[in-house]
């Protein structure tokens, strides 16, 4: 990879999962030559061919001739090239792949391996296919056959052009320092390689709070760089998109109003579509947050948000581009008093309404639950209840409440659990994932994003485990029916090296992460109780007497926020009933979810047998040495991991244990001192 | 005054107490000459002739003539100047005088009115006081004698090179500005005019947390300008003092070392004594925070604070130089589990086993209370305590931790009893303000002092009611005996004249307002309960689970600190004999220190009849709706006060009443929710 700095840093951190490690056992015929069909020769083809020199030469061990006719070779091929042998059937393999899906295939003499693009997108992918089986051991079948289940596989990127990045726990940002685009940084061109690698074909380049200098970003004095930006994406295979502001025509514009109803401003807004295409002719399109958290947007003209994000639509619609419209609005100014009004309800109530009223080419972008990228909480509601609307769902890998990259929190069990959640909106198997990617009701558009974690840290996460999120979200939105044990193996793998010690260990960590960070955090889904602003280490009340709409309600009773139905704010009825059920009795209602839903007593007992008072005392303590275990399970693999990424985990490893013991402590004194019952066990509670 | 900007703001606002309003009764024949005894001739007594001239041409409506010999005339001279009558006895006048005294007398037949100082600045006093008289209405008497009480009537500016102002709450810097001394603006001086005629005769002006820019102020980079300033501020008879940074001479002068015996680094503070010097002849000397709050100082080297006070202060002997060294020392990285120690205790047990140890132009400054100026808090037990140490008390005008300038918080009662406070150090009657007068035990040195609540906004303080906040200092730090009426009255008379339902509504608004604040905010002197960092607005558990040495340890049975000897921390063990038995039982602790000295039930019953936790609703409701009367008494003022400070004022009532608010329910619900216990008057809490 051709990072600028000369360094005595650990070039295999930077790498990622990307190393490429000698493997003898590599040694065919074909792995010596790369053959491209003329035919499919386009920068992306380019690209592939490049990735797969540098991954051979490196694994093999002598750099693969290209182009040199020989018998054995791999040949780099889209569906309709000559070079394709008569032996297969391309009109049936046409049918079994999408755009962007792949064939590896050898023929029937095994002397040359195929890798078959319907687009060269598809060449692209099935070279880092390829190069991921090389590296991670697994044997090469006779056809292997994948296709991305989702349309948009995309990475939301929340950077500020003063170099800041919002929510990033890594350094700074590699796009942008000092109000300029690093748009000739060899780090951006790294940093697609290891996204086009898991699949992602699409990025937004700024933060979706899209403040004075990057609302200029559609201006002239930005566009040629960001053309510059989304040239380096393309050959990746990754559009690039925009966060704009919707208050654009006055502020850039100068008009006196920015209503999407006026002419003048549905006007402003087709002439600069026309004016971006000219610079970037494969543009993505716009992501918008408007009307949320001091946000311009539409509600300012007493339009809805179908009104705004269709008038941005119809202006993209000549080029094919795409508006996506987060739908994370809520009123940011509650009333803590207000026990009526439940942020958790607010993207349902603005958007569900609205269901029909979207132009095609606009998606809605959900986030996977009501709240705001809690370590537990439930799914939306809004997943699946929009027939007729195209959706996205949002993730954050940026691990905002989740540790910050300090501690360990592999979201990829969370994430699949989204993904696999049934909302019965079409009975049995309407999983979340079918809704997104669109075959639940054949939307048009779909697909899934997230918000990205890296930054100029040199190993580009901070935590080096935190590369894991990365990965495996690339993977999952690739495919959301992939295992999480696949994606985790696979990251190990190339991260660390097959040596079996490392791998179990690694994957165990990693598995137990994300529930060894909810037992010493905030219980039972009631979510937040972190400091706030950053969000960082624990504060009870942080969030209880604030505008923020986020409440626990604990008292000296109790605890948790009734959102039933039948006495609370009514949040249940808003998923389709065999959900709306579950999570309106308390009997029923999920021991991790519960206090997101119900108010109960300290002394009520979960489904697990115990009270919630004990489970809380217990999932502290049992967190904190879970923990240890953790420091304890790395310190094992001293010498099998190299140094540098070896002590730079353990170092934040001592760090979350540090930070797990205030979250105990702190949690358990403020339960301990509010409900007045001791710990039936008699551990230390100050 | 000479402000530059051009504004049509309401100057008198900007003036602030100094604003001379023609008044027609003033008509004596002497008000119409001026004379200055040649004797007596020096900068600062030309600025007293400035000063009563321009008084006396607003007041009088025509300028008065200066040295015209007439024979009716206010005279300046010092007490030996030849231009006195025989009718003066100098010899006993001088008695009664002090240093900076003056004497303000009309011959027998009232034809002359001298303005005599044992020194130029009793002259410069005398001219302020006469000012003073003439606005209020107050009749010359024949004689009036005053003397200030202390030696050190001081001000600490905690300003930043960078122009920003810690704890500051009425704009940016007068004396900084991105890194440069404004040592040339019209500002200053017309501070400094405020601070002389109130009696203020020292000013530290750069923050007591020195950064790395301030530690270069006594180098030569920085000292020509400090030069400027001391010279504005000489004038007016007020000497310059610097906060300096304990680690110079490793900063500055790159030695390996800051340890106070080490004879390199006692040199280097001898040179750059010497250095100082050399630009400033009267430089008034060093005020130093060491060991405290992350800063260095000599616990570094194993040495004691008297090592390093007397190492600054053998330094600066030789120029008469004083060393300030704060007594704000205490461990700010506590662990809140530990309930054994206590930052109240610390001034007292680092400080008291060196009484004697420092030389005798060191004086300690000891913070009023023993926490950080909070809205009530015991006085600090280390006063009298100290016999053979010089001490100055240390206030705080900005309101940091009372309403931050937009709650009017009228602090000259809270120093009242601060001062008027019985130590029993050397028997009944050993207050406060004659341990720091020097009085109480003799010592050489002794005063008051007090961080500045002034910033660059227009009228000074923000809030114009914190007006009186300064100038209320500035008359106690002259004579703690002044009454609080006096005081007030003098104030309200001179900002908003005498109209006497004017008088009578403003006295009674400030009198109250310090109780009001009370009322709302945290209970029965625990303290604290405000938003970490910032200090505003209320967090009840924001200081409880820090290191900040700051609890209030309210759990589901009661509240409070037990600061007792029998089984506490031993602070009350602090006090002499007759205070420690009066905080040590909960019977006679007054009820609003009790939470400060005891942990006790929420159902026990204070002195006044009421149970702790009905005192809180009972306060907190009562406080919301003595700010609502604030308002409505502000608002009868309308058409008699300006419209700019009427409105300036009222805006900043209404955002302290929907605060107070805040707090209210805030604190109502926090405690209803915890200790289960409802208000027995049935008002709403949530």
């Amino acid at each position: 990879m051709g990072a600028s700095q000369t360094i005595e840093k650990d070039y295999a951190e930077y790498c990622c999962w990307l190393q490429y490690e000698r493997n003898p056992k590599v040694k065919r015929a074909f792995f010596t030559n790369i053959n491209v069909s003329e035919y499919s020769k386009t920068d992306v083809t380019q690209t592939a061919v490049e990735e797969l020199y540098r991954g051979l030469s490196a694994i093999v061990g002598t750099p693969p001739a290209i182009n040199q006719r020989q018998t054995s070779a791999i040949v780099l091929a889209t569906i309709n090239s000559p070079e394709l042998p008569a032996e297969i059937d391309v009109a049936k393999l046409s049918s079994q792949l999408n755009e962007e899906g792949f064939c590896i295939r050898m023929d029937n003499k095994e002397e040359c391996l195929y890798l078959i693009g319907k687009t060269d997108k598809g060449i692209l992918y099935a070279v880092f296919h390829l190069l991921r089986m090389l590296q991670t051991g697994t044997n090469i079948n006779m056809e292997t056959i994948e296709n991305p289940t989702n349309e948009f596989r995309m990475i939301n990127h929340w950077d500020n052009m003063d170099g800041s990045i919002e929510r990033g726990y890594a350094g700074n940002s590699i796009f942008y320092k000092d109000d300029q685009i690093l748009a000739d940084s060899e780090r951006i061109k790294d940093y697609a390689r290891l996204l086009a690698s898991v699949g992602i074909n699409a990025i937004a380049v700024n933060n979706v709070n899209v403040h004075k200098t990057e609302t200029k970003l559609i201006t002239d004095q930005y566009l040629p760089e960001v053309a510059k930006l989304a040239s380096v994406f393309r050959k990746y295979g990754i559009k690039t998109f925009l966060s704009i502001n919707f208050a654009s025509p006055m502020e850039l514009g100068g008009l006196p109003t920015a209503d999407p109803l006026n002419p003048q401003v549905q006007n402003w807004w087709k002439e600069k579509a026309q004016e971006i295409y000219n610079e970037i002719a494969d543009f993505g399109g716009f992501l918008i947050k408007a009307d949320s958290e001091h946000r311009p947007g539409p509600f300012t003209y007493n339009r809805n948000h179908a009104d705004g994000a269709n008038m941005l639509a119809e202006a993209l619609q000549p080029f094919g581009g795409i508006v996506i419209w987060r739908c994370f609005v809520y009123n940011c100014l509650q009333d803590w008093r207000d026990r009526k009004t439940d942020r958790a309800r607010a993207a349902y109530d603005h958007f569900r309404p609205l269901n029909g009223m979207f132009l095609d080419n606009v998606i809605l972008q959900i986030k996977n639950g009501p709240m705001d990228f809690q370590v537990r909480e439930p799914v939306s509601p809004l997943f699946g209840a929009m027939p007729d609307t195209n959706q996205m769902l949002e993730f954050q890998i940026t691990q905002e409440y989740t540790g910050q990259q300090k501690h360990v929190c592999y979201l990829v069990p969370q994430w699949k659990e989204v993904l696999d959640f049934d909302t019965y909106a079409k009975g049995q198997e309407s999983f979340v994932k079918r809704s997104v990617d669109g075959s639940l009701y054949g939307n048009k558009h779909g697909g899934i994003t997230a918000v990205a974690n890296i930054g100029d840290n040199w190993n580009w996460t901070g935590h080096t485990l935190a590369q894991a999120n990365l990965y495996g979200y690339g993977r999952l939105a690739w495919n959301p029916d992939y295992s999480e044990e696949m994606i985790t193996e696979e990251w190990v793998a190339q991260t660390f090296g097959t040596d079996e010690a490392v791998m179990l260990q690694v994957c165990d960590m990693l598995r137990k992460s994300w529930s060894i960070y909810e037992a010493y955090t905030s219980p039972l889904g009631v979510g937040w109780m972190v400091n706030p602003g950053h969000h960082y280490g624990p504060n009870i009340d942080g969030y209880e007497y604030s505008v923020w709409g986020t409440y626990h309600f604990a008292d000296c009773n109790g605890i948790g926020v009734n959102r039933t139905a039948k006495d609370g704010t009514g949040y249940t009825s808003q998923y389709f009933k065999e959900n709306y059920k579950l999570y309106e009795s308390m009997e029923t209602c999920p021991d991790e979810l519960l206090l997101f839903f119900h108010h109960v007593p300290y002394k009520h007992v979960l489904q697990s047998g115990e009270t919630v008072i004990q489970h809380i005392y217990n999932t502290h303590f049992e967190g904190v040495e879970q923990v240890e275990r953790l420091m304890q399970d790395w310190q094992k693999l001293k010498g099998k991991i190299n140094e540098e990424r070896f002590t730079g985990v353990l170092h934040r490893l001592s760090v979350q244990l540090s930070d797990a013991k205030e979250w105990r402590d702190i949690v358990n004194s403020y339960f301990f001192r509010k409900s007045g019952i001791g710990d039936n066990k008699h551990r230390t509670i100050y």
